[in-house]
């Protein structure tokens, strides 16, 4: 067995042993105690609602994915490629995405009650159970992804059946993602306008009918979105490396096409060992025990990366500084997170103090230090390309050392997606605690651990925000050696690098036309969670009106119609985004040819950059203005800076958890799509 | 003589006569009769604090004006070029600038109280006094701009003369656009929140403070701010073309840089017919007449244009069509425009009736429509831009071919400037009536006129829009031309079309950098409007504390006070901004070189462009929105719905009024820098 395939081996075994994990974590978390008789009817409306959301978006995913799978087995066979496999590990991608998300979730409506009846005992054994559910999503989301492409390489050894795999894991990742995004936000917008604002009902009270499906939506959005954009991101990260590393010359490529599924096996290993050592003592602090987690497996991850890298002899030794450097920057953009969205900083101060003179000059502000904070996180990110394209030498290796940088970010992921998970589980927590009516104590816990998530997750945000950057580079340059491979191959000649100078009109009327495709998709998905919470918001008052005992606690709503409102909403609202991610990069690549395509995707990944930077930085700013306000600064609750601030943070939920968060994803897509179609474009286009 | 020496003289004479029309109408204006006492007085403060602003302004200017003077003779003598000449026409295109925007301003504030007076007889005369004011900006901006280059490139026969004459031109117009813009709304936003919202007085009240900053707002920002913008695309838009006409066979060259002169010169002709035909009949349609005059100048424009290059046999007749793409794209953003911000469409109204939810949903319902009015616009560049290229053959013609586009969008300013400054002019005239207390029928045809100034203002904005694009288009090949010249010049061969590919990762960098430019320079001019706006509230309460008379009307408030601390505010409030236009473009030169700056320029057109749509369209949009709530809809004045609409308006003044016209101006800027300091930025860099 060669050198290689060893490497393949292992990587399948850390796959397999992070899906044992994980699945025994599971099991763990479902024997822990599930509380009284209420606490279980409070957390099966949420389960209910999460299930009937899933089988939904399944239900949508299976139409569009039957659909693509079909197109890419007959594009493919008329090629006179191999269209069966194709569309096979696309189904396999879409598949794996779908179960790992499906775990997750399950889990997490598990976890959420358990741990706030572990809350009414101690903090110690609540943070488990939300962690080790965490755990359960981040295991399954390495361990699923790592063991479907090292299977299929080990099978085919072809890297672009890998690429067909990273486009079903994204495509359903893309649906999960802003379908989530759109269904959280429109019943939390719902919920809060009618309940705090109209009726004044505080969070979570049982009579307001779009409770439940307001904590369906942390799972939905929080838990299962995020997974499949994590598993997205991580796999995508990979292919690039992979197909770049598969270009290069033929004594090397076997060891740089591996390497990235090597990265992943040794982050699984680095990860297994950091989620091990997150404990809290009695009553000691969660969110230190959170970050000790993620040092650790940050740490142990690069002396394994740089002994592996230093070993193989056949391995540029100046990948591990590209490495560092993408870490480097993910805490650049993590601590510039954390300037512009924390309350000890300025920006969130100033604009809590703006609020007094009224909710514009909130908004005004807050956007305006969202536009600034993408200046440090864009400087960050062009430093890190430069030093992982130069410090290997430049060329051909350069642009794999970019490639290899966001692996080496992404590897550690199943350490950062445990207590990424663990956020909405325990705000869930507390949501099920409040509506089971538990004690004042045991809600105070449950704040105690939702703070340290939030915490923790300035860190992780960082990371994954600087790792999404580089993948989407990654992506865009081996898009490039695909479409030369695929112009090569069709006897066209190589794809000269003058083809997409700045200067060919072409290429410029392709950036400018991806450029316009995030703003676009943001558009389109905060409206879709205005409109859908009007709706609802129609619906609530209707019900109020109809029934005046709800509100005074003597009648039970039906908690299902919102629940079904918006998830019937948000998967109407998924088919123009799904449009632009899919339709769009064939229409430009069939109509401006391999130079078009090109400049589009470039304008596409500039703008989502920044976009999703902005949005996601101005959304956490007006969250914590408001927070810092209702603690007591400028007046404090009821005060006008308050109802000020209260519209900045509406305003910033779609921004932060339904627009911005998606836009990775959707670049993604888009890159994907592009190279899965290649060899069509390379053969069939106007210009 | 020669055939373009004809041209020139041509060009100066057209210019001259647009100088006399322009000075007739100037001293007509100042012979209408201005009126009462009163209505003197209140004339009086307008003008004494619109003259303050200007004066702080220029004196700003000089100081910025001489350092990038001396900077410019410096550099130029060190690397063997004409440096005085340089700086000469530098400071010679400032100066042009500076006249022309204060002669609109002079006029404007005679106007105003002349325009009131005369709607207490008849909206006829009302309207041909605030409208023959406008044609005085209008013709002193294309008239002094016409002359100036003529007489530079008469005397030198340089081109490159002539582009740090437009660098002079465009440095003041950053300068007046975003201050004046910042002013402007500070003013407007603190005298809203204070006067209509706190204490419940209307618009225009003499109680109010800030009442005289807000009218002199709409001069500095709205008038002076705005012509100086057209001034500079005018002139950038034509130095584009010239350059890269000289770049040209030596046969050719000659017609291709003079072109742009001799169609600047049509479109004063065009534009002297057009204003002289914009005439109402007792109680016609003011903005009917608007129109008129625009369609007459434009059609009368083509024929001419069309003529006389069917005439020249040297000059390819393809230019033609090129030219009426641009003309054409400029109709379609004015749909566009006319789509989104009309409250005859669905997202004015949408985002109305959404307001009964709140003012969040306001926010984010107009900001999503904004960013959907970026896709018409956007697809309408992009194929302007193909046929302008392709039509005339494409390679150097074609680059040629988008450079005149613009030309001959601009060439009419003439018109487009007297209808666009007339808005400003009746607004300050509906405020001097409120303010002097003019009977309840002048203000009524006073509004009659505003909102013909409204109707008038979508078309020139699509134009105005569309033409800054493909100037800045114009302007990116001309600096990739230029410092292809420079670095032959230097010795250090030509500047390979392939060394600016998307693949170089010093390129990518470029672009990553240049995009965030635009997003922050937004960002820091809307953020000035806050902390100005939040300190005048500040003093206007106190005032209102300290002498509760002033609420009363038993005292007069002193309006000084207010306008100096928005003058104050705005122009400390520009430094940032202006190192972003000249010191970022300079610094990445030097650092990343002539593919580094190329990318730079690139990412900063993409971004600057889609803001500038975006701000612009989610602007009018609140603005209309507002005003729909208003005319009786959704509850009309005082409900909720009302109240939410409000917020968005204040949102969207400095998106409209601050940071998206200025974009335009910030990359023109940046072009010019770095076309200017192409043969250094040869010579020196790091990378």
């Amino acid at each position: 067995m060669s050198n290689t395939k060893l490497w393949l081996v292992f990587g399948l075994i850390c796959g397999l042993a992070s899906l044992g994990v994980g699945l025994y974590y599971f099991f763990w978390v479902k024997k822990q105690d599930d509380g009284t008789n209420r606490s279980r009817e409070v957390a099966g409306w949420i389960r209910d609602g999460a299930r009937a959301y899933l089988k939904k978006l399944y239900f949508a995913l299976i139409l569009v994915a039957g659909v693509m799978a079909v197109i890419l087995a007959v594009v493919y066979s008329i090629e006179g490629q191999r269209g069966i496999p194709t569309a096979i590990c696309f189904l396999f991608g879409a598949a794996c995405s779908a179960v790992a998300g499906y775990l997750g979730m399950e889990v997490a409506v598990l976890a959420n009650v358990r741990s706030a009846v572990a809350a009414s005992k101690d903090l110690n054994t609540a943070f488990n159970v939300a962690f080790k559910a965490g755990a359960v999503m981040g295991f399954a989301v390495v361990g699923v992804a790592t063991v479907g492409m090292c299977l299929i390489y080990l099978i085919s050894g072809d890297a672009q059946l890998v690429l067909a795999y990273s486009l079903g894991c994204s495509s359903l990742a893309l649906l999960a993602k802003a379908g989530g995004g759109i269904y959280t936000k429109t019943a939390d917008i719902a919920a809060d306008l009618v309940g705090k604002v109209e009726v004044g009902i505080p969070e979570d009270d049982p009579r307001n009918p779009a409770v439940v499906a307001d904590n369906v939506g942390d799972n939905v959005g929080d838990v299962a979105g995020m997974g499949a954009d994590i598993f997205d991101s991580y796999v995508a990260s990979a292919v690039a490396a992979m197909l770049l590393g598969a270009a290069m010359g033929a004594e090397i490529a076997p060891f740089y096409t591996v390497l990235p599924l090597l990265l992943c096996a040794l982050g699984i290993l680095a990860s297994l060992v950091g989620v091990s050592q997150v404990k809290v003592g009695k009553n000691g602090k969660p969110g230190k025990a959170l970050n000790m987690g993620t040092y650790i497996t940050c740490g142990l991850f690069v002396v394994l990366m740089a002994v592996v890298i230093l070993l193989v002899p056949e391995v540029n030794n100046g990948l591990i500084w590209a490495i560092l450097a993408g870490t480097a920057v993910g805490v650049v953009i993590g601590q510039t997170t954390e300037f512009f969205t924390s309350d000890e900083y300025k920006p969130v101060q100033i604009t809590a103090e703006y609020s007094g003179s009224g909710a514009a000059i909130t908004i005004i502000s807050g956007m305006s230090y969202g536009l600034i904070s993408i200046v440090p996180s864009i400087v960050g990110i062009v430093v890190a390309m430069m030093v992982a394209y130069f410090v290997v030498g430049g060329g051909d290796m350069g642009l794999y050392g970019i490639a290899i940088s966001a692996v080496g970010m992404l590897a550690t992921s199943g350490m950062i997606v445990s207590s990424d998970a663990y956020g909405p589980i325990v705000d869930n927590a507390r949501g099920i605690a409040e509506m089971s009516g538990m004690d004042e104590e045991v809600i105070d816990r449950a704040d105690v651990l939702d703070s340290a998530g939030n915490t923790a997750k300035a860190i992780t945000k960082g990371f994954s925000i600087a790792a999404a950057a580089l993948t989407v580079l990654g992506l865009f340059v081996a898009f490039v050696s695909e479409i030369n491979a695929a112009m090569v191959a069709a006897g066209k000649g190589s794809f000269e690098i003058s083809s997409i100078s700045l200067m060919d009109p072409i290429v410029l009327a392709g950036i400018f036309l991806g450029s316009m495709c995030p703003p676009l998709f943001s558009a389109l998905t905060m409206l879709s969670v205005t409109q859908n919470a009007f709706k609802m918001i129609e619906y609530i008052r209707g019900v109020f009106k109809k029934n005046p005992k709800i509100l005074e606690g003597k009648a039970t709503p039906d908690y299902s119609e919102c629940v079904a409102l918006a998830a019937d909403g948000a998967l109407k609202s998924l088919v123009l985004p799904a449009i632009i991610a899919i339709v769009f990069p064939l229409c430009v690549g069939f109509l401006l040819g391999p130079a078009g395509l090109t400049g589009f995707l470039g304008g596409a990944i500039i703008t989502g950059v920044l976009f999703a930077l902005f949005m996601s930085n101005a959304g956490g700013l007006w969250d914590n203005s408001k927070k810092y306000v209702e603690a007591g600064n400028f007046g404090g609750k009821g005060s006008e800076a308050h109802k000020a601030a209260v519209i900045g943070d509406t305003v910033g939920d779609p921004f932060k958890d339904t627009a911005g968060p998606s836009l990775n994803t959707l670049i993604t897509v888009m890159s994907l799509v592009a190279s899965t179609f290649a060899p069509v474009i390379a053969v069939w286009h106007l210009f």
